[in-house]
């Protein structure tokens, strides 16, 4: 079969622009209705994404007073939005710096048993006091910490994964015997972090392992997701940058020893799609006229991590501001990197800098004959092994997504017709893990 | 209305008995596909039962070799079964001394959003060094260290609950106000165990607080359940135990200004039931014989916490040991205590207990009526508000619960004939909880 492109879809909240719930397109607590979800998955699942996808955070972050801001918990949203669909991958974020592995193994594993092989695990370390404080600490722990942590915990929690071989279970029960125990592994490991005995209370889920994806573009994200993860979410404001992301994540992939090709590199883009680029342009200018200059100062200035009072909308970047923040530790290092080289390569101002991203990535307000240029363009041009599409709104933005976009990737050759596999590891060309404790034994 | 008991049935694995998977009325890994969860969901549904319970604890405990051990996550499972069904109350295990507060709080109000309001947390506090040992401990903590830390997790997880006043959402897209920023209240709790700041990323749910279930018999566990319980799990093996912890619960409540009818007493059963006494003792009969002898053993010293060797399956218990192991910290103190209080009263063999107790609870072999006059003695007598019913093996034992002891239930005016209400704490005769924090202002 033809290589062609991976796609998620991240179904987080109303969509990707912070005034899409004024819109109206469905009712203000939507984003607290099962029901909501199911449907944006089925749009999805009729296109024949590989994945929806769930942002996530421990905390309550963002202006209540004007946005709809509480989230439900991942995993169980996406148990519940799983059973609603057949094909479709689901993706549930959750912090390696704020769970414990056993638990978070198994809750991963329950998913996947559940979703008959589709649950990935977006690992983040996540990066704010906020989350912090939820969890017994006044600040966040250093980035290094952060990701030492994460390490050992990727590590541990795929061991726990292991921990049942493929064939431990005999399930005889004529002879009354369920269970090979020399095919049932402890770990017995003990790390920096964590001590951890095993094995874990569930045989080996559909997957092996849910697959693994990583979302961050700092150096210690970089050396993380090259050696451990299935999938990189990333983002990228131009194809160079984007190639040389792509490139330098393969090669360090095969200095981890990997085979290259099962790292897929899946950058952020979010979406404004109109019938004509007037039309596009149109609905861009409704949802920003609803968030209002205030609504785009505050955005941007929540996004780099400098007070809005310091911010003009039309002047440029106070570059000698950001230059004092320096070592920034407030935010998602890969995502203000990118932003802020976006702003400083084009010389925006603030207003332009909040056109050109939302919720952290790079923005295409355009037709869907240009959307799908440039998910082609970027795909053979090597920058891309796939795509997390971020819609403006739901259910609207989701739905011209699927149904005019994926059919023009479709007749490029560059995307599925239909599903041909049943997990989200063989829709992404994975290969099935083996049992590391399986090889031991061989 | 006229009072009636509440009845919730344990939906582990097989059944109560550690045979049942051996019968093969299911497949042997009928336990990890949610369709034959959903199924007995459905079974408990059709009898109105007011919820369906999974037991829990994270490490893999028993015999691999002989018994079908691993456990899909309960919230996870439970959210699956709960969009299967409408109206049946989802009671989730999970441990106070193996979660962080923040995550637990949001995933069972997740879970109670999802539902419509139907879930439950039953608070453990996992009394097996198997568990500490999956979470950086060489040994449990003791007694008193985990009932203080499940009393603050408890206290904050509360706290966290009500942190949006049910009123907080205004929702009004045209003006974009999307929350009353004074009705979402931090909680900056600073205690001996938890230091949290809160609020939940998440708008109250639909109960207000899932329904709150707590299963310690232990002096500490009934000093925290008639305090913060709304139901109360308990092993009870005589009428005359029953009646006196259903007093004793009840003052407790008292005592902390708690009106007595909002903490529900509920003794487990586990029931064996034919359509003659005969019937059901053959029934009982035949699940022996696949556990076998060596079985019978090991169930009992499993329990109480002496090696196998060291009991005769038709001798006395070995009270001398059992006096030396002295202050059990290995399992569930109530559990054991009304199991060695049974075992003394009536000078039981080892034989002899193992076949009055299953999975911890008093058994029950008989006939619909049998079991029929047994709960509606004890309701009347007040020794119980209701009962966790425990089935022989699934999905028969649990069918014919619901299709032949009910409708006996509902003759004697005892049960429900139909739902009257949408949510597990209506079901259940308990009131809404307001927010603390909506108190304060009014």
């Amino acid at each position: 079969m033809k290589k062609h492109m991976s796609i998620g879809m991240n179904i987080l909240g109303f969509g990707a622009h912070a005034a899409a719930w004024r819109v109206g397109e469905v009712p203000a607590d939507a984003y607290l209705d099962v029901e909501y979800y199911r449907n944006i998955a089925r749009i999805c699942e009729r296109g024949c994404l590989d994945a929806i996808f769930l942002a996530d955070g421990p905390a309550l972050v963002g202006d209540v007073a004007t946005q709809p801001v509480g989230r439900l918990e991942p995993t169980i949203l996406l148990t519940a939005v799983a059973l609603a669909t057949q094909h479709i991958g689901v993706i549930a974020t959750a912090s390696s710096t704020y769970n414990d592995p056993y638990n978070l193994a198994r809750r991963f594993a329950s998913l996947d048993h559940i979703s008959g092989g589709r649950a990935a695990w977006n690992v983040v370390t996540n990066a704010t006091d906020a989350a912090a404080q939820n969890f017994g600490l006044a600040n966040q722990l250093q980035h290094a910490q952060r990701y030492g942590r994460a390490e050992e915990f990727i590590d541990i929690a795929c061991k726990l994964w292991d921990s049942w071989e493929d064939d431990a279970i005999i399930g005889d029960a004529g002879t009354g015997r369920y269970a090979h125990p020399g095919k049932i592994h402890t770990q017995d490991f003990v790390g920096q972090h964590f001590s951890i005995k095993g094995p874990l209370n569930l045989p080996r889920s559909p997957q092996g392992r849910p697959v693994l994806v990583q979302a961050g573009s700092s150096e210690g994200g970089k050396a993380l997701g090259s050696r451990y993860a299935d999938a990189i979410f990333t983002t990228q404001t131009s194809l160079e940058d984007g190639l040389h992301f792509y490139r330098d994540m393969k090669q360090r992939a095969e200095q981890w020893g990997r085979n290259p090709e099962h790292l897929k590199i899946m950058p952020g883009l979010s979406t404004v799609i109109g019938s004509s680029e007037a039309e596009a342009h149109a609905r861009f200018d409704q949802l920003n006229a609803y968030h209002g200059e205030h609504g785009l100062i505050q955005q941007v200035a929540a996004r780099i991590g400098i007070p809005a009072q310091e911010l003009e909308l039309d002047a440029p970047l106070p570059w000698a501001r950001i230059g004092e923040v320096g070592t920034y530790e407030k935010g998602s290092q890969g995502f203000l990197e990118a932003q802020l080289n976006l702003a400083r390569r084009e010389g925006l101002t603030v207003r332009e800098l909040s056109r050109r991203i939302l919720v952290g990535h790079r923005l295409l307000v355009g037709t869907p004959e240009q959307v799908a240029d440039t998910l082609e363009h970027w795909f053979l041009a090597g920058a891309a092994d796939g795509f997390n599409i971020m819609p403006d709104m739901f259910p609207s933005g989701g739905e011209v997504f699927v149904d005019e976009v994926v059919p023009l990737l479709r007749k490029r050759g560059v995307f599925r017709h239909e599903y041909s596999a049943s997990t989200l590891r063989e829709h992404l060309g994975l290969p099935y893990p083996q049992s590391q404790y399986a090889r031991s034994l061989a």
